[in-house]
């Protein structure tokens, strides 16, 4: 199997690993995956888990799809890589392009290709500074985004993503990026406040925040149809209705971050189309490629692209481009993971399955651990409280679900747990019984952490 | 072959090109790259061509190396995707940093991956932020680059990019970006100025943007060993001395670029070797993994390092991370393509193949067109003239080189061509006969060029 003896450094390797305690490294090292099938993968001492997050939302069609290997392996032999750009293109990208053209709920879209999800909102944060420029919106620079909510992890994108924890270490945000509510009506609603007036009060603060700012000097708005990285909160009444009338008045384009909830996560092929929502362009990665390959993309409306092309005119080119922006074996693969969408109509699957899905985690909610379950599509979310009533979130903050996920780990399922909340949003191919396996899982490790609470009172 | 029915649109494609005239698509459509063999690829028409750029200078080990598909199939079937993070790695992954770290010049070095160039350099304009606040510099936070010279396409790799074209489609550079000489003495040098004093005063003139800037605002400058976007303008004499004494003396850090040229182009493994450079990190990607698949690293000094673990104690973690950054399918692929470099010898190959690939260049230096020719390694540069002597350079900038990479496209040889040069950088397992066809291409191009020129002495 994997573990191969190359590695000479378990221990303090040379790999800096993300998201993750660097000095721990010395001493522990990383937990190594290293084999894959279906929705489980397995570590380096056989151990399987469930991957209830898919690893970061990603592997929509699991870890063993035999299909999208043949498709990298034809375009491979056929022709490795080619950049498209400098007026050549491989018909295999272009192909990625029109897919993506007939399927996202832009019409008559254009679609420029990246690499990431990070990629993707960076270079849609540079295209709109252009196409600002080419419309008479040269004043407008900043960028309004949410708190919570996760974009990226370029200068640009991390200071669009609204973690003030992860911002301090690097010195951000870079100037021009402002963060407005992660409207939580489950933590943030006042005594009384019934869903109606908590969006107004949300849309009140932004009103406020776009007002103290300037509103000529604002592009756009980026944010996910619901945000995963925030715990998957779930808009509250009115919210998408609201805020796309609040950003009209003031002239603020939207932007739909689709990298995670792209691909069917939320039900519909599209999250905006889950809410109601309707982007100027729209950011995808992760389950666009099953994340077998690295690729991603913005998707325009037609009127932003020919602002692009006014520049383009302007300077005789688009000065923009990538190297590894629409490379040709991982268009193919993304080509594939869409046609075997629709081959195998996953969301018809989804939808079939979602509702056992939503019961399994409606089934935790009388836990006196847990103060809310929420789900849709195949997204849901556990969020912990310390007590239910009244009711007191776990001190300090995620206390409860970093404990619920080492547990989950021992009981062989893995799940993100951002803030008190733990994610589950497994493999869009999950069966019913594994379902039922990993709800089972859950479980599981819901009792090992009623068992450490019951012993540890004063630790949360 | 490749031009399936799929693409309904070659002429206003849904695919936005990079560095292409938006318009013109609409009416010409993109020239479609659809085959590729050894160092040829082949269009839709069946036409082939002569990488001699190996496209974007990636392509080291050609377009039809078998065993790297073989290197991700095998890791595909085993495990197609994990991130590395959250205190969990992939052994492949973790395996490429360890090769890494025994490859390249800095001692005990530590690797983040990323998936493109440009995310190398952006994590890395990120990671100094952190490092600089963790040793007492917070005030650095300016970064210094050189004009001409291609960084990337994030917001933040873009204005590092010394390219004022470039930037003004954009509203670009970012605040903080600075940009000094590229020390073109062929293009820059006073009349009867040597190469000792251009230098010193290409250095005059960066101490004083120094100065200007204030020393204590600057984190670190970066640059290429040699730029080929610049159009492989070659260090003048004590250049690379000059400047490091120069940094060294203000405490700014020095960042090699090393996307191109890592990984042979130059001769040495690493353009840092080549020419005596000693910076404290180096970013890495496409002929990392013979660009079969998109991966980059940011190589860093341990100084350097242990203040990025100082910043995840501080705050319980690391808090930069990228879904891509180290994808297993593309670090198999990376770290074969190493084994390929050492199992081969292919810097051998590189050392003996060379001085053909010098005399070949240097075979046209005579043509009344071509001010200079200059090579290392395996990438080489033609400047164009409009006349010799007295010397007049090509007007508008560029015209004959654009002309001579159309004339040399109808001759089946693809090249690069910065500013009024072409380069040349075909992938290194060509072999001797191929550098002469190459060569033989070039020749008959510049053929096509003289007699235009000849017809059209108004032109440029």
């Amino acid at each position: 199997m994997a573990e191969a003896a190359a590695i000479k450094n378990i221990l303090d390797p040379a790999l800096v690993l993300g998201f993750s305690n660097l000095r721990e490294m010395r001493t522990v090292g990383p937990h190594r995956i290293a084999a894959g099938h279906g929705i489980y993968v397995t570590d380096t001492d056989g151990k399987d888990y469930i991957e209830g997050a898919s690893c970061f939302y990603c592997s929509a069609l699991g870890f063993s799809e035999e299909e999208l290997v043949e498709a990298a392996v034809r375009q491979f032999r056929e022709l490795p890589f080619y950049s498209s750009g400098l007026h050549r293109a491989v018909p295999a990208v272009m192909e990625l392009a029109e897919k993506l053209r007939d399927l996202t709920p832009i019409k008559n879209a254009k679609i420029a290709l990246g690499a990431t999800g990070s990629e993707a909102n960076d270079f849609l944060l540079k295209f709109v500074r252009a196409a600002d420029r080419m419309t008479g919106r040269s004043g407008r620079w900043k960028v309004i985004s949410r708190l919570r909510s996760y974009h990226g992890g370029t200068l640009a994108t991390a200071s669009m993503t609204g973690v003030p924890e992860s911002h301090a270490q690097f010195g951000l945000p870079l100037p021009g990026f402002l963060h407005t509510h992660q409207p939580d009506y489950f933590n943030m609603a006042l005594p009384g406040e019934d869903e109606a007036a908590f969006t107004a009060r949300m849309l009140g603060d932004l009103r406020d925040l776009i007002e103290r700012e300037g509103p000529e000097t604002i592009a756009c708005m980026v944010a996910e149809p619901v945000s995963l990285s925030a715990g998957l909160v779930p808009p509250p009444e009115g919210y998408w209705a609201g805020l796309q009338a609040l950003l009209a008045e003031y002239g603020i384009r939207l932007f739909a971050d689709e990298v995670i909830t792209g691909f069917g996560r939320t039900g519909p092929m599209f999250g905006s189309e889950t809410y109601g929502i309707d982007p100027e362009c729209i950011t995808l990665a992760k389950a666009m490629s099953g994340a077998y390959l690295p690729v991603s993309a913005v998707v325009m409306a037609p009127d932003f692209y020919d602002a692009l092309e006014l520049a383009s005119d302007e300077a005789g080119g688009f000065t923009h481009a990538g190297t590894y922006a629409g490379h040709p074996v991982c268009a193919a693969v993304a080509l594939r993971t869409i046609e075997l969408f629709e081959e195998r109509d996953i969301l018809g699957h989804v939808a079939r399955i979602a509702p056992r899905f939503a019961a399994g985690l409606a089934a935790f909610a009388d836990h006196p651990l847990v103060g809310d379950t929420r789900s849709v599509g195949l997204c849901g979310a556990v969020e912990f409280v310390a007590a239910k009533a009244p009711r007191r979130a776990p001190q300090p903050e995620g206390i409860l679900s970093k404990k619920f996920a080492a547990f989950a780990k021992d009981r062989g399922l893995i799940v993100r747990m951002p803030y008190n909340s733990v994610c589950l949003a497994p493999p869009l191919v999950i069966t019913e019984s594994e379902i039922d396996e990993m709800c089972a899982r859950f479980g599981r490790a819901l009792h090992d952490l009623e068992a450490w609470a019951a012993a540890n009172p004063e630790d949360f």
